[in-house]
């Protein structure tokens, strides 16, 4: 099988790829320098919307896309224009180049909890309304749309995930507004002060990206069952606050966690501290799993630190 | 108030710079020539997707934008890429161009009953999936999306609204393959036979363009209380069967009934002629009408033909 992996040199793409191991033929697509010292992965890197170089990516026949690129949620808000150019249209013109009526690819979508907007009512579930407010969340949702009717139309077989905050990436700029989710296990594993833009009340959903690696492939491997009607499912996680989120990493490090001082920011608390109870019933009975514990979920997401 | 009118030489957009009168100063945008003899009428004529144009179209600040221009159902299905170009970015582009947190412009989306697909289910209201099958009714979903999205950050305030069958359009092509809901006026007028694609037992969401017009002049009148979420609604309208309406257009005109043949298309039967049921209580508490009976619906359409 040969899989299409834009983001493919994004915390995410990296794991995903090493868990595929070399049962596969890969394509790796990103804007970033090729990190991979093995030559059997064909690397294309440039930008997505680059017509050539999608061109080149689709050159053969592509069986399965992962499609993680994305201009994220903060760069999104600085220069919507590019994200809509990144998020949309490049989005769109890989999929116009992967579709086949004979034969339609699996295409797996990284879709983003941002789709239901902000504040979030007092409970979600599967029947919750998509009201993004971010522009990220819009492209989200406008994609998830057009990834569904190509799959009614039979021309591919597709499938949009939405994750919650994926822990823990990789220090430094990430355009990522919730970056902070992750910089605190950076900040506890050098027991460094961490200065939190959300309360320790703040309530986050959250899943390891070992956790989120293993769905993905689940995703990948799964009978063509899986995917049905809406095309679209809202991944299960743990859901923690940040002091307890705090409190388990300081137990598991060996950090004091009064290193950790809280300064919340409105907006960051508004957008990501307010999440509510979850229930994902739709990706439950699809296979689809959280980390398990905030035990484990902390766990796994310091064996991710690089 | 200054109104930004696409779609201004099309069947709608004449029949509503028409009913707006000379109270506003009207700036109408269509790929056609320039159909209005009225001098005060700013009349830019091009491509939707020429940014150039977009920005002359833009250059004073827009009060309202009555967005009607759109690739149609059966023309976006020939040619996905132009579809997307005009219904998706030259959309996003021009929407773009006038949003404004100080005074967020009215904006009044021409969406479509395609946003629900085919097959439909045995009853819609205003709880039914968005399921697009056709590219069209995708890209009206996902501007839907955008719009919403939009209105939520406080840069437009807008409002899409899902046309039903709008009859009666001229003759000619139109690129709609719903075009055998208006030919069929015609062919009675002029006591003409006609093959109707669809059976006689076909049923059909319409509402007659004097009566969309009023829905749109409401809207755009309205207070801002209209514009609440989800920010769309679909509007009602007369659910007849193919064969009834022909026998009230033969009551009507005095055509013979016979010259009526049923030859249905089993695609056209599938997409336009298994319209269920239909409830729409946010649009009829938000005061939008339908034509009130089959007899005023038949009566308002053949008053429009020209």
């Amino acid at each position: 099988m040969r899989i299409l992996i834009t983001g493919a040199s994004g915390f995410v793409g990296r794991a995903f790829i090493t868990a595929l191991g070399d049962e596969h033929e890969i394509v790796a697509f990103d804007s970033a320098s090729n990190p991979y010292s093995d030559g059997s992965i064909r690397y294309i890197q440039g930008d997505l919307a680059d017509p050539a170089l999608l061109d080149e990516a689709c050159s053969d026949r592509v069986d399965a896309l992962v499609h993680l690129a994305t201009v994220p949620g903060g760069a999104a808000e600085q220069d919507p224009n590019h994200a809509f150019a990144v998020n949309i249209d490049a989005t769109a013109a890989l999929l116009d180049r992967i579709t086949s009526a004979e034969a339609p690819p699996r295409v797996l979508f990284a879709s983003s909890i941002a789709v239901f907007g902000d504040p979030l009512p007092t409970y979600v579930d599967d029947a919750t309304p998509i009201q993004p407010r971010m522009v990220y969340g819009a492209h989200k949702a406008m994609i998830e749309q057009w990834i569904a009717t190509l799959t009614r139309r039979g021309e591919i077989e597709g499938l949009s995930l939405r994750f919650p905050g994926i822990i823990a990436r990789p220090k430094g700029p990430s355009g990522m507004k919730s970056a902070f989710m992750s910089d605190v296990f950076h900040a506890a594993a050098a027991r460094q002060g961490f200065v939190s833009p959300v309360s320790a009340e703040a309530t986050l959903w959250l899943m390891s990206v070992s956790g989120l690696v293993r769905n993905l492939v689940h995703a990948l491997k799964a009978p063509t069952a899986l995917f049905a009607e809406p095309y679209a499912l809202t991944l299960p996680s743990v859901r923690t606050s940040f002091g307890a989120l705090v409190l388990e990493l300081a137990r598991q490090t060996g950090a004091d966690p009064s290193l950790v001082r809280y300064d919340p920011d409105a907006a960051l608390e508004s957008a990501f501290g307010r999440q509510p109870p979850l229930a994902t019933p739709a990706a439950d009975v699809a296979g689809f799993r959280h980390d398990g514990s905030l035990e484990a979920l902390v766990t796994s997401a310091l064996n991710s630190l690089q």
